[in-house]
């Protein structure tokens, strides 16, 4: 048995690759994952491995806020006890899925699908941001709310949806940055103390 | 969209409910993956997908040594070359794997698929122990050597299997424990250490 022929079966040295083609999982953890795989039910297995083609095949992007959805409109933008007047716009599904934990947002969503991002390749036009646009164009939007990461990429696409709303007429917000709740003072980035410091709010009970 | 409800759709919901099955993927580790999945060529994902349903229909176990092979007899086995006088009992096929990539062993395997364990209901009449006695009753075999990991299950499986090969005039070994490379004296185990200093051995260059 030669040293490059590690894996004692093509079949399961095939599986072994492309599981370690995602991320986070390296040839090791790809290896037990499939081992553990054989001692699963293989109708398990088979269900595991449909649910997976089914929905790269079958996925659909809501046509109005971008999000993954079944439907053409998903039961978000469909939902009329929503308040059409605000949109938040998030980079991806799990940013959605996040505010909508907090039980505290009650408008719209507009999924960018990331941000922009030059080292990445990632472009204004590979985002969801001229129909974002659009939409305000529409009208029925009164406040757009940018949700993004707090990072330099986040800023850029801020200032960049930003300078395409301006003048539409639109409120663009951006959520509070500062100290994040159970954080200790002394172990606080100084950008984010300063930016607590600068963005302090009338005291209230 | 009530709280329950937490997926923007069955389908991504589906398959992360599928991902998280597998150990030590929590349900946000699957969403990423799966999230990870949309952004994929669908052919890799079919590919995937397709793999793990090919490997559990098709695998196949050596009829000797019980390891994971494509074949009836796996290389090892058919191997020519290798010391069929020597038997090394392992738990499973990345035990194989690490012993073959020492390349200090050049006879065979036996893989157990476990160790004795009550706890979790594995008896020796769930592992490939009685293939074992009868492969070594078969005749041709010098040695077995006991390669199971240094716990309290591999070690009473070690004992189980010595006493059920005790009358067949086969030597019995376990490999050396010790120290192990590298490791700092003073961090290692009073366990391991007086195990160490009870199998010394004389010095040699």
């Amino acid at each position: 048995m030669s040293f490059s022929q590690q894996y004692p079966s093509t079949l399961l040295q095939h599986a072994v690759n492309e599981m370690s083609r995602l991320p986070g999982i390296g040839r090791k953890s790809a290896l037990r994952l499939v081992l553990h795989m054989l001692r699963m039910d293989p109708n398990q297995v088979d269900s595991l491995a449909g649910s997976l083609s089914q929905l790269v095949h079958e996925v659909r992007y809501c046509r109005v806020c971008h999000n993954i959805s079944d439907v053409e409109t998903c039961a978000i933008c469909a939902d009329s006890h929503r308040d059409a007047g605000m949109v938040c716009v998030v980079e991806n599904v799990q940013d959605v899925m996040a505010i909508e934990q907090t039980q505290q947002y009650r408008g719209l969503y507009h999924v960018l699908g990331g941000v922009i991002s030059p080292m990445d390749g990632i472009g204004p036009s590979n985002l969801e941001i001229q129909s974002l646009i659009e939409r305000v164009q529409a009208g029925g939007v009164k406040e757009v709310i940018l949700a993004l990461s707090p990072t330099m990429e986040g800023d850029t696409t801020n200032f960049y949806i930003y300078r395409k709303l301006q003048d539409t007429g639109v409120a663009v917000t951006v959520i509070a940055r500062g100290v994040a709740q159970n954080d200790e003072l002394q172990y606080t980035d100084e950008v984010t103390l300063g930016r607590a410091l600068l963005g302090r709010t009338p005291y209230s009970t």
